[in-house]
């Protein structure tokens, strides 16, 4: 039986950034409705939040606990079938622990959790339950990016030799956590973001980026962190120079200090034959710079895209696609994967695409040796 | 009582392109709900198209009059508050008459109809029935495009002097219709289409445009069509010169035989103090080009935007909005004016903003002065 | 015997812009020498210019008459080659008859001269004389412009449908010449600038380009001029409607009120199987829109261009060439044809490729129809 | 007495790239004149070559110690003022010092020399001649690299934080240099080129264009260098991680390995109120990227720039200058220097901004560190 898939949310209460995405990633395509949530874990305010989605107020519960432990009670044909995590990160590993032990399929925002320890038990407990569990490194989600993966997974470029991604915004320049600005507060708190700042929060896009494009993973690196804005607790300027398995070389930055920039994350990777040049910004263009012929423009919705990139593609060339449709291929990918499951079919593999939980174990990892890297002068290359 | 608006659509079946535009743009913002549809005059099609969408087949109705009469007729705690027309031209007006005679409000896809008679009657109708009426010139929902508009408003430019408005595709560069492709066969017929081929599909989006952000009124043009493809019965390529109605000139051109074109909606407006750019194929960027200081860019998310252009935007600067996000303003917009009558509320004045009945009266004289010029070698100026 | 060409310049004295732009086209590829001028008709003036430019005084002329005609009775060894006319137009005519007259080769700053009869006057004497006569319609002599003629020209687009030459700034947006500016008061004056202001200025550069690129002429137009600010005399901003020989359609645009724009000549051509556009003022990148392929970026230096854009570039791609140095193939085209004719040698074909007086008897042709066809609202289509 | 300001040059011979360079900046302004040359170490080649260029038999050198001395024997009114050296890097340091201890002023190609050994004594040369040095480091002449210097050092944008300089090529991909390809062949060889390949080449001019627009010094670096394509000696690809005298952080890169980039020099540069970016393939426009206002486009030629950008500029604003342009900014103002030194005058100061042999000195330091740096993955930072 074919219906929409139901998920419930955790935090994305008023004033929150995320969970609005989140919401508008998920209703998009029509294949997934919002039945319940944990906005808040103030009740009062997570039922008015609720009511401002049309929820009704049963199902807007006052702690994550409630709602897994509430819905897990409702008959099948009712309670939610996925739990989107949008909370800030010290609050991922706890419900989706939980969410994944009482049967449900996780989407969590990025990164995973806190920590390297919290996230292989994370990937444990996923092995272990068999749910779907959907990260949102949504930059992965743009079509041209999964064109660009698949140009260098098929070698159109080579051997890939160099990695150059960038992610540069200006947000952070002032103290703005000092006025209590509800994003910047958290994130420059080693306590509820986790070891590293900027080099958590955007630095781990990077990290996935490079790595879901060029199929490599990062062997070594070499880290400077710096902390510009006085009094702040986490880095909010980071360079690292990386390694990769294949022996190509690369560069991966970071920075929230970047005054004037808005959320510009660029990648260019080189390969024998040619090179590839993305950025999120004007996210329907791809760049294929060839060695020995004119640089080509591969756009959104192009016919002679790789399918995988017409799949994650809604709309005809130069109706441009940008962030939510993006993110919105997760949830549609996820959706598609847990209709499947329902009526014991196989889902069209275009559709398995999507970050999971490995790819937060290696975020995590990214943050320990990254941190470890920049704090320490005289070490050059750590492994990871 | 808030609640979610329902809606249903006229039109839209498997293979439409833009009816599903229409249902993601009405989702995006989980303000509506398509609750039926008459998706194809074939009941069987409509059923199939309806459950693609998990409608129940009770509310897929083979033909619009089936759908407006069994609706009307269902308690009013279930049946649709909004009909989507998503047809071609030649079917917008009897279902938009019918629709705002029983009651309900009505989204339209744009050109309104197929002549200036039609047109009248529709305006007509829509004043007397008192019902809402918008045209999805989506264009007109983009950000960057209501902050031209405010700023030429607020005369921030000074006095309109130049307008240069281009639109072009290139995709009718081939005798596609003689395949019969979906798009390309009712768009070249005149029966279907109306009195112009490319002006009158991409024309009057450039014409809606040229008078919505410069608040002026085309006066007069003079036009000059062209058939290139062989054995094709409308117009593939136009220009036209333009007087504003205060003195202003200008250029307007559409064409459909500009190979290599995907989307191209570009629009330039001087003043006596400086000049705005704007390109839908990178929506997020207004270039203000002042005669004594630097060019400035605005972009989508900027703080220094006027209310009217925050208020149609969804994300923080550098997360790209697109077309889906534009569109989807109509119907947000629509939803939030639909709730604020049930409610017997006033709706925040911003959100009134959206094309409706005589922005399509507009277009069908704007078409039919166009012809009239570009088919007569002799008089040059037609007033409109 | 190879040696540097010499020559005289008429025109170009201190304050003056365009002729010090001719003399560094001259100096930068070290084909040219400049050995005398009258510089300025006030004899003071002309010498102490001609001091500024290591001139002896005895070659800085107080008259043109007396340029010429001292210079013709020079040893052949010491006498100019060339005389570069770079005056307003108004004193174009009668120094280049009297240069050819006492056989001078010529080359003259556009538009070519007042009027169709002065310019089918010097046709014929160029014809009579058979001395060179170069035209500094200087755009021509970008290597990318070089390069989308000859694609044209061997069909790689298919048949030319569409041509949209735009042509915009802003410069004179206020009244500029009530001040007295130099480059203003002669442009806006019609006894100096001729029948045409913004058309004849830098349309004329429009008509030039459209028709060097795609081969075809111009057959009629329709045009709309007007002025924008008040008290001045002639057109400051256009429009025309373009009908090509081949059957192609278009629009030529010529603004000089368009505020905030600096010297923005675009040209987009359309085929068949794909288009191609080119920006001023970013020269080096020629836009290739392929019908059924990715676009490509064809760039100046490109190892993949035609010969003629090749033999028309001095750097490796990357390193950008602008102005001067598309200024200068003109210079060094003429030099090396003027050392070809010296030597008794034929010169390579791609360095004639240079524009002469018949693209000026056609820049008057093209003033004259669009100045008749702008001023009457009644007649619509003009041959020319 | 004013007059030209007279060159020879050691180098540049037929088939060179640099030296013709070099020739057309000199020529461009009309204030300097080649006079002799040691084209080649053949002396017939350097005949022949010389002929090509219009200079008589006798001032055409085979060695350049041949000409320095023949030349300082000529009668002052005859004699080079300038010797222009554009060698291989291997031959910079001898004939820099025999010109400068034989009176004459030098411009000399980059990189300085070999070492810093040859550096120190060419820095205590100049100084002790009094001579003029230039260092062809012709990326600081562009207008708009001058205007984000004054920027900065004005504080417009507040202290710096970061600086981000990009310098990739993609031309030494395949192992060129096994043709004998000229350009190749001596840069990928240690004895010719140096300690380093694509850092010593492109490398140091990125060196040296961060600290010239920073005004800052690299205080530490930390640098990894690889050879990607077999059997090449030097390194083809480096990045380097930067620390600056102010605490500001950064990334600096160099790489001819990066395939299809052409000459993609790049800087970005964040302070605390706003960033700056410039492309050197684009480089008359300068993003100015606020923190709390619109980005501004700053662009050559206008009215509100600098003087220092103003008086490095030749053309209004929309007539593209390039590279040729920005390398005769340097001889431009070498030859304001010499002149006003032979006429016992100041020279205005805006013209005394041009690289010299510290900036030699330097490169040869960052060079030095670089590879130290490169060569050892344990030691992380070291001090330049």
């Amino acid at each position: 039986m074919r219906r929409k898939i139901r998920y419930g949310m955790i935090g994305g209460g008023r004033g929150a950034f995320i969970g609005a995405v989140h919401r508008m990633a998920a209703a998009l395509d029509g294949q997934m409705e919002l039945v319940c949530g944990a906005f808040s874990s103030d009740p009062d305010r997570s039922k008015a939040s609720g009511s401002d989605l049309y929820l009704p107020p049963e199902r807007c519960y006052g702690h994550y606990e409630e709602m897994i432990n509430s819905e897990a009670a409702l008959p099948e044909d009712k309670r939610m079938d996925v739990v989107s995590i949008v909370t800030p990160n010290d609050m991922h590993f706890a419900p989706a622990m939980m969410a994944l032990d009482h049967g449900f399929h996780v989407i969590c925002d990025k990164p995973l959790c806190l920590n390297i320890n919290e996230a292989k038990q994370l990937q444990s407990k996923v092995r272990s339950t068999g749910k779907l569990f959907a990260l949102t490194y949504n930059y992965t989600g743009y079509p041209m990016v999964k064109q660009a993966r698949q140009m260098l997974a098929n070698g159109n470029l080579g051997k890939v030799r160099r990695v150059v991604i960038e992610y540069s915004q200006g947000w952070l320049s002032t103290p703005l956590e000092a006025s209590n600005q509800k994003q910047a507060s958290w994130r420059t708190d080693p306590l509820r973001s986790g070891a590293a700042g900027a080099m958590g929060d955007i630095g781990t896009h990077a990290e996935n980026l490079a790595e879901y494009i060029t199929g490599l993973k990062i062997q070594q690196l070499c880290a400077d962190l710096h902390t510009h804005v006085e009094g702040r607790q986490l880095d909010d300027d980071g360079s690292v120079l990386l390694r990769m398995t294949n022996g190509a070389r690369g560069i991966l930055y970071a920075s929230q200090i970047s005054a004037g920039e808005e959320n510009n994350l660029r990648i260019k990777i080189y390969g024998e034959k040619g090179g590839l040049e993305w950025a999120q910004m004007e996210p329907n263009t791809l760049l294929v710079k060839w060695l020995d012929k004119p640089t080509e423009v591969l756009r959104t919705g192009g016919a002679q895209l790789y399918p995988i990139a017409q799949h994650h593609t809604r709309l005809p060339g130069g109706h441009p696609e940008g962030y939510l449709e993006a993110f919105a291929n997760i949830y549609r990918n996820v959706a598609f994967c847990v209709q499947a499951e329902i009526n014991h079919e196989k889902v069209d593999p275009v559709y398995l695409d999507f970050p999971g939980v490995d790819d937060g174990v290696r975020g995590m990892e990214f943050i320990d040796a990254v941190v470890r890297s920049g704090k320490d002068d005289k070490v050059k290359w750590i492994g990871i």
